[in-house]
């Protein structure tokens, strides 16, 4: 593979412009602002322009959940992804890069399958966080295939992945009827089985060569915990960010905080019991205190209590560790499955996990705890409770083999030798495709400003 | 000290586990949604179920709030504690932790003693939003004791820690009918003389041992600035987010804007001012800046105006920066306590200020300024402002009380040999307790890409 | 130069105190609760107490607005100039110190021109926006300057940097009818032109004598993409924190969020395209990826469109690039401009280019897309849209010329040798002005703690 060149200065800006360029295109024929956002057709929506119509645009009501959700993606998975020890201008970079991309096309992809009117995709404030939704699954992906792709390759998997996201987000909202607000099964279950199956697919027998660089440094981890701290705090926006208004999203935003809270405790707690002698590991505290964010995705917005929230969340904690610990070894062992970040047990699992919770939780509602109509959004006396709890088991198989198919296609599209992939000795490397600054030269700035020098100037 | 073992392979996670069980316990029996989150009383409280309605839920007044005083809680307070050379991991990690447990434990604590209904605590943003302020007091103590604890004697210390708080607040706004919207006394000045007295009865003869670690690095100054940045920006929303709603929680967050913006320029000065060279000290700008927010936490909910909240700013900036300068060696040396962070100087002196500032503050409130009724919750007619400040000045010693008392206690509970404490020769030290990997190996990676390799790769 | 002492013992303390007393003087005689904000008149306004009254304070509509402006003017503008390898105290701590300042002295200056009522300037959430605002041209400013000025230059430019801000914003909005909601024009282009032509007048031909510390090391890379993706994900609350309610506060973070999308994809092409072997340069993607945010600032209140804003955003990006690239070279070597950060590439150009695309907007609109009245907050039938273009350029004019005035001026007065500026061997180095801790001294912390001393620890 090392006779392959790397060389971007074609390949990244052609592919870049084209696209852009296409999204230009597509946009101009087929995007129009939402009610919310029209001059025209806000004023005309309204008897009167009073002040206080003014205040019922969803803007006030959704943007700052969205700003939150866009921290997530942005900072949380970019600088989540930075604990390698050299491979953070990638981490960021790539990951600002493939985001800014898939949240246009999503925006397209989505409005496609559920977002026209008469011909034309409406888009707000809400097209805006279902477009980083989708975004955010492609990004769980990426973390499996992390340092041993090309920023070509991340865009080509973006395309794919964001247009089977909205067919399977179509099929598991609008055909199946599912609750997903917080996307256990539509982002996560779906990313992180599309990601696996492409980074199994892309497996590489001599990644050992690349193995000194595939792991952290002290300041490498603390940057990392900015991206975990800032998605462990936002998670609670994540899942109510398009629930119903009122106490749905309250709800959601209550439960994901109790969830998450129950499984950090979880996650130290095992993190220092797998170890030989009791230490806590930074991959552990990293991700899987994550993990009992991912898992109250679907069931979060129900009256799962926080009781039930905590439990599910401890769960999720728990199994997520011992996966770092004792699964992802026997996956690239044995199922050749090379995951850099751990997807499977931050995303994967929990993923399906909450899937299950939700369809549990789903098939036990009834009406003395939901008032009026079981769930505020469906349509009362279609299904009762239990055929929904089928329906959103049905939803997580249909997720699953979605992903996995997805991902064994694309995974043999990257394969393809056109894309310029680092080669087996250079993964997990910035300077492959960034221009990479020397380190701190101590001495030197030393030598510059003696204390005698230093004592002059400021005498 | 240095026979004991502390390993925390079992210790740890049998807190944790056992501490996580009893809080699920506790809330499966106790806890219960509130109207505003609650999928049946939520609708049932209303008339109709129209939109409107569902934009008046609490979630959208006090949510936004919420999150920034989420990102101060573990980003400000967890990054502002990475100052340390090597204990970044514990900083960040063990800040993590112990907010977890504390904001569960403290919903319960505060529930138990002002938010019961029908033998039922409601939950909703505005509990969670206390819990997060009870876990801040605990997080400003954890600053007294930082790099000589283990986690587990930190967990212990967050039991007994929120447990007092609750009781404390209870006494200070039920009882005694006190105003302290941002916890000038219950949370800054609570927290600082607990710490404070935890450590001095942890005190260290020989901390020394552990001196040459008990100091910054460059990078790690940096990683401190992202604490105190994002501590400073939101510290408005901090003191607004439970005031009432309306003109008390908008003039809040303006005067707290401009008590820290007053304190910024007071601290630069005096930072220059007591060095020999003229030289800032970041210890001062990472914590003296704050003090602004601090001290107008009583009384920035009050008709304090722009222009005695910058007064009130620029003295609290004024008497951090000479107590981090004149007051910590002589507290150290003479008094034997050894407060890491220096809370005293951020937390301690500005709290006891800002509880002074409010007492004069409510004594002179009138009519003429507040309109209708002195201050907005009060009961019309029972007491006059005079006995309001004195009620205000007998919050302050009861909490200082309380805060002497309880820490004392807890230091002599958290001094038994069972949890693990780090020996004097190893405090400061991420090692103890963390799998920490190597520096980075500049030379080797270096080796590993030459510029020839990568010419060729990229041709 | 190098004979003229750099010891801010005396000048910086005083200049701060003089200062600060000057505003809180200033405070007291001029400044007053707006009705928002005020206990009495909040509640004489309203015909009742109701809660629903409260709901409508227009701190619920603005202030998580205001919060994003203050993360990108703190934690956004800090940390985008740490890219230095040796300047991060100061990047982050002067720009902490000047915008402390320039919030409070902006309070004023744009209350005396435009928010005084009965001889007051009545202040409230959007006085606070507006002042970070102003706060954030002179942050501009200072990216031109970085590395160069001493904490007393950067006080004094921003005195007068201040103040003209404030006589520009009155004469485009006041007197010329002028929209630049997100300040393409009082913004980016004042600031960068009048940083610009400080930097020019401030001319330093030594200034290589400083070379091998004005560049980024590995690390201080990183720090800096916490500023860049701060800006980037919080640019639609910028765009959009002062426009008029509703639709186009909706509209304006729409069409801002598409434009940095379509900026960023244009920014990684250009960054691969101008560089021999196609690696992306860091100083690209940290500025030029910004630019999109500029380019819209004021156009994006208008019915611009997704398809426009990308559009506009994929030239912005394209053209910053290429000034890095191109430009700053050229005018460093023929037109003596030392612009550190680049600014003109992205603040100068994109701001020019989003003045012209708002004067054509503007010039474009009608009844038939904006519905009754052009532009909601226009004096109907005072103007017809091309006169209303035609002022939009004029705005521009006057702007540029402003700024490369007060520029001029304030360049000169800060050219006088009593503020300590550093020599031209000292320059982008902290130690000036700030106590430096040592490197990380890993050899000695390793030899603290040997792995047979943990083993028996953890035994």
């Amino acid at each position: 593979m090392t006779s392959v060149s790397t060389n971007m200065r074609l390949r990244l800006p052609l592919l870049c412009i084209i696209l852009e360029v296409i999204l230009i295109i597509l946009f101009g024929a087929l995007v129009e602002y939402n009610d919310d956002t029209h001059a025209k057709l806000w004023n005309a929506n309204k008897s009167h322009s009073a002040t206080r119509d003014d205040y019922e645009n969803e803007f006030y009501y959704r943007y700052p959940s969205f700003q939150d959700v866009h921290v997530m993606i942005f900072v949380g998975f970019g600088f989540l992804m930075t604990f390698l020890q050299r491979y953070g201008f990638s981490s960021v970079g790539f990951n600002f890069l493939i985001a800014a991309f898939s949240l246009q096309w999503a925006t397209l992809m989505q409005g496609f399958f559920h977002g026209m009117h008469h011909g034309k995709i409406h888009v707000g404030v809400t097209s805006m966080i279902n477009a980083d939704f989708c975004t955010g699954s492609v990004l769980i992906s990426f973390g499996a295939v992390l340092g041993k792709t090309s920023p070509v390759q991340l865009l080509v998997m973006a395309i794919f992945e964001v247009t089977l996201f909205a067919v399977n987000e179509f099929i598991l909202l609008s055909m199946l009827g599912a609750n997903d607000a917080g996307g256990s099964m539509t982002i996560h279950t779906f990313g992180a089985y599309f990601g696996l199956m492409v980074t199994r697919v892309l497996y590489r027998p001599n990644l050992d060569k690349s193995k000194h660089r595939n792991s952290s440094v002290y300041h490498s981890d603390l940057f990392a915990m900015i991206g975990t701290i800032y998605l462990w705090m936002f998670w609670p926006s994540f899942n109510s960010a398009i629930t119903n208004y009122g106490d749905p999203q309250h709800r959601t935003a209550l439960n994901t905080y109790y969830s998450l809270a129950a499984c950090t405790l979880a996650t130290f707690a095992f993190s220092a019991l797998v170890n030989p002698e009791g230490k806590l590991d930074m991959v552990h505290i990293q991700n899987a205190a994550l993990a009992g964010g991912v898992a109250v995705g679907t069931a979060g917005e129900m009256m799962l209590t926080p009781f039930g929230s905590m439990i599910v969340g401890f769960l999720a904690g728990t199994i997520s560790v011992l996966g770092y610990k004792y699964l992802t070894p026997v996956l690239e062992s044995k199922l050749k499955i090379q995951d850099t970040c751990g997807i499977h047990n931050l995303h994967g699992m929990p993923g399906v996990l909450g899937a299950v919770v939700g369809a549990v939780t789903s098939a036990l509602a009834s009406p003395g705890v939901y008032g009026d109509g079981v769930f505020a959004d469906a349509e009362t006396g279609k299904w009762n409770p239990q055929s929904r709890g089928g329906f959103q088991a049905i939803s997580l198989a249909v997720t699953l083999g979605m992903a996995l198919f997805g991902g064994l296609v694309t995974g043999f599209i990257l394969k393809l030798p056109i894309y310029g992939a680092p080669p087996d000795t250079h993964c997990f490397e910035d300077g492959l495709y960034w221009e990479v600054p020397g380190e701190e030269e101590g001495h030197e700035l030393n030598e510059v400003a003696t204390p005698n020098e230093m004592e002059k100037l400021n005498s």
